[in-house]
């Protein structure tokens, strides 16, 4: 365990929308970013050259006495680098909500999970304090080290085992990816009138707030939660070329009805 | 045409969420509520009293010389009053989305639609200048007299028809209650691990305010646009005992690989 007082030194592994802003906040947390490794060099240049760090684009030049290993990656992507990479008892861990800890078991006998439950993009820095980053070590080492780290980024850290974390990934596909798609279908049927996206905006904000405040079970409102049988009848007649949006206007409006 | 500068003397017909926090807002803003009825005497005296005003729960009992008639009751029960009332030449309109402007045809030759596009309940206090107002009458003597009032409480006000206005409360359905129902469904997949539905929050006001900015389709990520089919054939997985959720987890996902 690292008893001295100088910054955790940290190799990230990864240039995409997690390595970048969890590579910024580091930064500014006051650890030091020894190297970024990226199979691309133009891309590890890229975010080294933000978080003052040195690039490298091949597994074999990653150096070998950093305190923690951070691989931020897409999951198909954290396999390939764990055939190739070995650390002997470096603590690694990679960021994934749906990986098992275990896919890193021939890099390192001390590993682990470091999963921010948000959406990231290049552009947008996120509230980090806000985050809820969702641990897993397999080591009190590991857990030590994780633990500390973590709390310097967020106040809402949570140690959660491989198979709650995936659940909490898929729940997030829903409360993420899905509710965006409802606004993207949204934006569509806006389209068709040529009326703008922007009008719809304070609608979810508003929706969402409303949920974080009083959950969405009690916040629900609309024709499918009253059975308005009328409306429903004569949205599905609206959307009798749309065939698809029908369909999810159907079986979302029964799914409400069953909760 | 109103010339005077006494303010609009408004009759507010229903006592729901709408007209409750159309009332406050208009009180607030300087116009004079004579009246409020409900067919509950209980319910139109509760919101009378908060805006210092009378209450009637019989139709025969509103009066005549009002100058706007707002009726803001669930879209079957504009009919039912439809049926009653009759206002000669005065400026009648009702605030919902998906019902015609003609629906008042029978209370008088002045009428239009005042429809919000927000989500309402009796607690929250909304951000009234945010809020589309979506506005149509059947006179320029109505237009001007809504187009007075809607600037009063709002930024955004637009004058939009009947065919148009229900293609938006359609949008409104999917943008806000059908991801309402996707952030509800998350919440029970999280309760069957005993995980709170709390680590969720900043996802979704993230994702919320993510598409605000730069709109649905540019802020979409995750398993489904990235046709990660390893993530989608797990997920499918994991929902095998909620057919329900995995029906829709596949045509949500088919559908954001189609827009």
């Amino acid at each position: 365990m690292k008893k001295s007082k100088s910054p955790l030194s940290i190799v990230l592994l990864g240039s995409g929308n997690v390595a970048t802003q969890l590579g910024i906040e580091l930064k500014q947390q006051g650890f030091h970013i020894a190297q970024v490794y990226s199979p691309s060099m133009r891309h590890a240049r890229n975010l080294a050259d933000t978080l003052n760090s040195s690039a490298v684009s091949s597994l074999t030049k990653v150096n070998k006495d950093s305190d923690l290993y951070i691989i931020a990656v897409k999951d198909d992507a954290i396999e390939v680098i764990a055939e190739k990479l070995r650390l002997g008892n470096k603590l690694v861990v990679h960021t994934s909500g749906s990986v098992g800890m275990d896919v890193l078991k021939s890099i390192s006998v001390n590993r682990g999970v470091l999963y921010p439950l948000q959406t990231f993009s290049k552009q947008r820095r996120p509230d980090w304090e806000q985050i809820p980053l969702c641990l897993e070590a397999n080591s009190p080492m590991g857990k030590e080290m994780l633990a500390g780290l973590a709390k310097k980024i967020s106040h809402e850290i949570a140690f959660i085992g491989s198979s709650q974390r995936k659940r909490l990934h898929l729940a997030a596909v829903f409360a993420g990816n899905f509710s965006n798609h409802m606004y993207a279908i949204a934006e569509n049927l806006l389209m068709k009138e040529k009326l703008p996206f922007r009008l719809l905006i304070p609608l979810i904000l508003e929706t969402a707030s409303k949920a974080a405040e009083i959950g969405p079970a009690k916040a629900q409102t609309g024709p499918a939660l009253r059975t308005d049988n009328k409306i429903l009848k004569k949205h599905a007649q609206m959307l009798a070329d749309e065939k698809e949006y029908q369909k999810l206007y159907a079986s979302i409006s029964k799914s409400i009805q069953n909760i």
